[in-house]
């Protein structure tokens, strides 16, 4: 009977029970107690004060250097994408999705299939985050193009008024609102088990699509309300293709909410900060001066990076060091005797597989990863594939390279010593890896990256005039030509 | 630099950082601490065991009570449906959604708009839950099948190979799993904020669809895996459309989990339970032996309900006894002097309007509902429109009604006296109000409930056919007929 009780009471004390339920919130508060302890302090509204200056916001707004990063963002995101397009995820998705795809109204990137813009979203963001290879906000480890930017240029496809200064002012949007609301809950949302990409994704990509869109205020809020109702991600999804599908249900799902929203179908004025709202229920830390403190000042948008190496970021350090030794001193695998690597603990811990035989294995192999990258200057994709992983030239090197680990050395750091047959050593000690805040890739490195994954499905004319549209998206008439650009 | 070096490890640790990151599992449980004490046992296998039994369920294993059960469940399921079908929350998605449908591949019910399978069991998933007025596991609030049978049956009607029977068999194993599911994380998961029938409804929706399209083993562990990863759901929704979405977008995303895992599209092979999994990642409390105890043998499904009345459930017992009354003494309001109840102070706490203004407001006032029970012998939605809640003839003896608290009349029981103008006094103590698990609807009082929803909707004698084929659904050649029936 005392379970009855509890079950009874909890059902007419509920939203639930109590029919349409318009209106009760002042009893129901009343009447329910917290599960945790929670402050009774009201929480600020950051819903509205978020979606006000969302709303508000203006591209020239943005300063240039933020608008810099966000292309950057763009033309990884685009490289990626390609790269993934043909993946094995990538295919079973599609296959499985287009007998339910509407009209032909966005493009898969680097295919010849068009899907309705919701599945498109999906596809595209599967492609863009399956590599691994995607941009990452380092504070909270989340890669928000893989949702914001598939959504948001489907919806440019759709619309067809969407001119690339409004895109990009939507991408910024949209990113900045990913980076912020992650602030406000990282890291105990990403600790207890969520993969933060999926969920803080679907958030940044209503806001995107709600620009593009020109959502009223409130609308604004709704679609923030509707889309934070969609957590998708867990991180035991890591290692199957779950991983990829959490960013782009994610797209799908923001894309979705903005829509939906733009209908004027209702959601929550406050979900983000409210009792019972997104943040109390997806974390135990609530930060919600993150989401608000500082809009339209500071832009989080700008602390963006991006992988230059198609691997584990802790073996980051050590390729690096690598390619600089070998472009400086013009090195030659058959000159080297040796090649000795002093390294965090972490790193042998995580990447210590000495003979790895096939392309994933490699990717998990500090030693293959510094002799792909003294003989080929590089380890994108193309230099993690199984062919590379048996390949003698790079098999030979790679058993000529040790290991030493010494906790003096930061997991950022790696110190590198190449021992010539001559007996002439060269020496570095890399202290920031490229591709960290500190250290960005550059705008030329960036661009090789983004090159090398276009063209494997791209005529070469046709990466020169993408790379060039990702570049000077700001002066694209149509944002919607980007995607006819990567489609072969 | 604390907070990088924080971060680099984390990075380094996770998954994400580490590339693509297949066989990195126990290597990333040896460097990541655990951020909530958890038992260091491993947990039991309980999806791959779940899956199982799912791959392995025979139509005739299941018990003749609990198909009956489920086949009331599918009764009321489609009078909700039918009744929420031209609401306006209903409009409004199917609009914003229609232009992005792919093949008409499946029906609204009600409507003769056709649309794919996934898009229809968004809504339809959305008209079943609109009116508050569908089935519920009272353990834990769950409405499963605003989410189970949409797209069970958005995939017969797909499919057309779907007999009644193995119909009807699916909507038992997706029931079971979500009221299953939802007793392992109950009360927690719902006290935080978690809508639960929108969380638990993805899964029990995969597993429905998933028996449908004969997933082996492994697959069906995968459309778990994918349906967890999609919690949708916040409490703070309860009042706005969000709400109805909830369960709408969980039929769509556990048929696609469905669709995923039939073509291979890999997740976890133990999602339910894995350390940063779903119950560990959505709840504090995680009580796996409720997933998988007494399969087979015990069957939540037997314990569903179905709410007789269109309103808060606290006002049920009044209701179910004012009926009582009536119908026993052939009572007529212009015969009564008062009514005078006595309830538990909760009643009038949630449902003390005295004078409702509107059908919204009728919901919460129980005198109103105490006035068309004696005055219309029920308390349908007709009874809580507008209209009625200004009808002279009601609102004359609702003036009449007084309500009295004392705290020992339990939440579920109500006293009722009726006193006539000739000093007759009738009156009833109400123990169980009808619609609970001890004293439950009538199969007769099913039927009546579902046609009144029909009936605005559909000729008569559609209504009838469609009253019969769900009563002999296992009868059915083929369970698409059902859609088709339930369309104009």
């Amino acid at each position: 009977m005392a379970h009855n009780r509890r079950t009874f009471l909890q059902l007419s004390a509920s939203g639930i029970a109590a029919g349409a339920c318009g209106g009760l919130s002042s009893l129901h508060a009343a009447t329910v107690p917290p599960a945790r302890s929670k402050s009774q302090t009201p929480p600020p509204p950051v819903t509205r004060d978020l979606a006000r200056f969302l709303v508000n916001s203006r591209p020239d707004d943005v300063p240039p250097a933020v608008r810099k990063e966000a292309t950057r963002t763009l033309l990884n995101w685009v490289g990626v994408t390609l790269g993934g397009c043909r993946h094995e995820t990538t295919d079973i998705a599609l296959a499985a999705m287009a007998p339910f795809s509407g009209p032909a109204q966005a493009r898969v990137l680097g295919r010849s299939e068009r899907l309705d813009a919701l599945t498109a979203s999906l596809i595209n963001g599967i492609a863009s985050h399956v590599l691994d290879f995607d941009d990452t906000h380092l504070k909270t480890i989340v890669h928000a193009s893989s949702s914001v930017v598939p959504a948001t240029l489907a919806l440019a496809e759709l619309r067809d008024d969407v001119d690339g200064k409004a895109f990009l002012h939507a991408l910024v949007l949209g990113v900045e609102t990913a980076f912020r609301t992650a602030n406000a809950i990282y890291p105990d949302h990403y600790d207890v088990g969520w993969h933060i990409t999926g969920t803080v994704g679907a958030i940044g990509t209503a806001v995107a699509a709600g620009k593009l869109l020109k959502l009223d205020e409130r609308q604004m809020a709704w679609a923030i309300g509707l889309a934070s109702s969609q957590s998708v991600g867990l991180r035991e999804s890591f290692g199957s293709m779950n991983k990829s599908f959490n960013p782009g249900r994610a797209a799908q799902n923001g894309l979705m909410a903005a829509l939906l929203a733009a209908k004027n179908f209702t959601s929550s004025d406050g979900m983000l900060e409210a009792r019972r709202g997104w943040a109390n229920t997806v974390s135990t830390k609530q930060d919600f001066a993150q989401i608000t403190a500082g809009l339209g000042s500071h832009y989080e948008t700008a602390l963006n990076t991006y992988k230059p190496f198609a691997c584990g970021i802790v073996i980051h350090p050590i390729i690096d060091g690598c390619i600089r030794l070998r472009n400086q001193h013009a090195l030659k695998a058959e000159d080297i005797e040796k090649v000795e690597l002093r390294v965090h603990p972490l790193v042998l811990e995580l990447t210590g597989k000495k003979t790895p035989r096939s392309g994933l294995e490699a990717k998990f192999s500090v030693f293959h990863s510094a002799a792909v990258a003294i003989i080929e200057g590089r380890a994108g994709p193309a230099q993690y594939n199984d062919e590379a992983a048996r390949r003698p030239e790079i098999t030979a090197l790679r058993d000529r390279v040790t290991a030493s680990v010494d906790s003096k050395v930061h997991e950022s750091q790696a110190d590198i010593s190449i021992t010539l047959r001559d007996g002439i050593q060269r020496r570095v000690f890399v202290e920031h890896a490229i591709g960290s805040v500190e250290n960005p890739m550059s705008d030329d490195s960036l661009t090789a990256k983004s090159r090398d994954l276009m063209q494997a499905h791209l005529s070469s004319e046709k990466v020169a005039r993408l790379l060039d549209a990702c570049w000077s998206i700001e002066k694209l008439p149509d944002a919607a030509s980007l995607a006819t650009l990567a489609c072969p």
